[in-house]
């Protein structure tokens, strides 16, 4: 999938790797498009001057900028940061945009690469150049821009569930965790293969804030001059981490059929040469057949024995494998495999006259067995608790659902106490009334902790 | 399509000329994986170390670097160069990836984007940051490297022709032109409409060169290590400059359909109220006849007058207008009109019945109406020419085709003289033996010169 580059924390993702994350993003972007939304592009430089003018913004970028200072051979006169993230950028062009109401409201969004310098590093969850997708949109009114952060909440959220079949929880940051210029942050969470945590995207509610900064203003239709509602939200290659990590097994990768770059591989087996020319045939027929249905398919027809194609491809992550040996020539039949399904369990035959019909059905279980296998896993690691110290037995193994108070300081102790940190406040979740188990006051809504990378 | 960013030399592309990149993007990519290659992604910094192992690529590459020297608040121990081109950093990958010949060829592609610090920059042609695709492929033999070189100038001049309805001349690059670090260079040019000349794509013999500096050796069938033979191709967004130059006219903007965002608009046309209710139920239905058929259509459906829609959607140069209007829709009729024949001439009546099947041919109509303007243009501007004076005045209208020797020095003191460049030696083009037009020495071929941005 990826390998490490010569470069402090950063990697090269190769092709099998690249391929998986271009089919996230396709599907990603189809749900960016039915929504209204637009691609354009914004250059990755950006003067620091700019990002000096929202005060929080540049207090929490600030220590995690590349600064380029010689270009061309001489001395920059005002260097240039690449890019950690773009609403500054962007701000400054949507104040030339946006003159009036008519222009309102404004959806992009942008696939790049950003580069924040992180102390520690770690493939696809924390790179210091890491690909995602930023969108930046601008409205008249706080509703409007309210209603676009919910939406692609629940955009990311369907792009989860629906295609990576990673579970995950919509929430609300706590106010220690908000995104450095943001008014509320909401995030998916999701619970890895290890219980450990992972934010896999976030929308941003930014007020007025960098309206105000970079002077984001439009005439209503009262004819008079008012500030735009600006949102920003992103989904990196980290939810590629969360596909390997919630995924995987002993064997290696299992990869949802619908972003996996190989949905089916066909390996023929054969002992001899007599057997192998009728075994290739009806492999490369099989192939054909699927590959004619539109499907991901492969046919492996490597110098190598079956038992090593098996294991590579399990460990691949490929959904199914398909065996065509004599015998299978014989009877008008092949194996399959499945890979979300262990040994004997998994394996059936289909008469190869129904493999059109019955493979694109079997992808669909394994979809749903894979999003299935992992809810259950998550869902027997949420501990629901009342006290403190049921509190830091709960994220010794998983996530603690427990009652308390939004407040940085408290997530500061709870974190150095217990390394545990506060993932969100999940959007939906019981009603009632509880004490805080830290501080003893009346609350009325849980927070999520877990451990994270 | 773009706008000037508030950063040296920087463009920012808005949503719809973005959409114009992701066609063209869309229907290379699709190209490059008809013929074996697979994308990846490798890191933007590159360490300066690396640039400077190939001693040609770090002379032709030093002066136009952005250097990042500050990361995280300290000061890098080695700087970083922004990658102006992937050869270095991508050598080194392969170095580690390659063992044996089994391993060969690796054909990997990757589209991002890359820094040159020019002194002189112009939108989409000469920018500091431009968004284009890398490709990079490693080999056993020079007889496959240089196979692979020709294939994808092949794959670039068939989309230039085919999909951008831009006529190009593939030829080898004068030794003065040549990648730095380059055996041979190709390259594909094209003519504008102001009859200057644009390299539009180059396709690298990288021969031995980076192998060596990179270490990128395999294990040969006969048990000896032996070194690769590389090649690298790109084509940038400079294309989408080349589409606005060759096809725009005195309107705006002209696109070919097979890459035009929005390939037909639908202009209804009406008076009062009683007219519209028929002919928005009219040219509704027209558009999702049209939707259906999976074209890229728009209903303009603005409360402005039709002059106004007419304008502006020829100024964005979508290839083909639907006009309904009250007798239309009496007549059960629709008007077209074509963008690339202006006027009458260009317009017709088609029946609403058969829209759907008119108008994909009525957009092949365009597409090679475009391709055949543009080609007949810069035929008519090519002139043949045996003495320098004859060349000084072609060069002041056109191309002109030379006898020459390939020599630095003459390619500079013609510039010198005459502010035109070397193109290339176009690869088709009639044997024959002349003499040199600047050293009268005899000659084999001949140069196509031309001024350029």
């Amino acid at each position: 999938m990826a390998d490490y580059a010569p470069v402090r924390g950063c990697i090269v993702v190769k092709p099998y790797g690249w391929s998986l994350y271009e089919n996230m993003r396709d599907q990603l972007d189809r749900r960016f498009k039915d929504t209204g939304h637009s691609n354009a592009a914004f250059p990755m430089f950006i003067p620091m001057s700019f990002l000096q003018k929202e005060a929080q913004h540049v207090k929490g970028f600030s220590p995690e900028l590349a600064v380029v200072t010689v270009g061309g051979g001489e001395q920059l006169e005002e260097p240039l940061a690449i890019r950690p993230t773009s609403e500054t950028i962007i701000g400054y062009m949507y104040a030339q945009w946006i003159k009036s109401y008519r222009d309102l409201p404004i959806l992009i969004n942008s696939w790049n690469s950003v580069v924040r310098w992180e102390k520690r590093t770690r493939p696809f969850l924390r790179t210091t150049e890491f690909y995602w997708q930023e969108g930046h949109t601008a409205h008249a009114t706080h509703e409007d821009s309210t209603a676009e952060v919910m939406r692609m909440l629940d955009v990311y959220a369907d792009h989860a569930v629906q295609e990576c079949a990673v579970p995950v929880i919509r929430g609300r940051k706590s106010l220690s965790e908000r995104f450095a210029g943001a008014e509320i942050t909401y995030s998916i969470e999701a619970m890895m293969g290890d219980k450990k945590a992972l934010q896999s995207a976030t929308s941003h509610d930014l007020g007025q804030n960098f309206a105000r900064a970079f002077d984001i203003k439009f005439l209503d239709r009262d004819n008079t001059e008012k500030l735009c509602w600006t949102t920003s939200w992103g989904m990196s290659w980290r939810m590629l981490g969360a596909v390997i990590m919630v995924h995987g097994d002993d064997h290696g990768l299992r990869l949802p059929p619908k972003i996996a770059p190989i949905q089916v591989i066909v390996v023929p087996i054969f002992k001899n040469d007599s057997e192998k020319s009728s075994v290739m045939d009806t492999a490369d027929r099989i192939f054909h057949i699927m590959k004619t249905a539109g499907l991901r398919v492969k046919l492996d027809s490597r110098d190598e024995t079956p038992g090593y194609k098996f294991n590579d491809w399990e460990m691949r992550g490929v959904p199914l494998r398909i065996e065509v040996g004599p015998k299978d020539v014989a009877n008008k039949t092949v194996a399959v495999a499945r890979r979300d399904i262990p040994g004997k369990a998994g394996k059936s035959f289909i008469p190869q006259e129904s493999i059109a019909l019955r493979v694109p059905g079997l992808l669909d279980d394994i979809q749903a067995g894979l999003l299935a296998q992992a809810t259950a896993f998550r869902d027997a690691n949420i501990h629901e608790v009342n006290t403190y110290d049921e509190f830091k037995s709960a994220v010794e193994d998983g996530f603690a659902l427990a009652p308390l108070v939004d407040d940085p300081a408290v997530d500061a102790k709870i974190q150095e106490e217990t390394k545990a940190t506060n993932r969100c406040f999940p959007l939906h979740q019981a009603e009632g009334e509880w004490e805080c188990i830290i501080t003893g006051q009346k609350v009325h809504e849980r927070a999520l902790f877990g451990k994270a990378y």
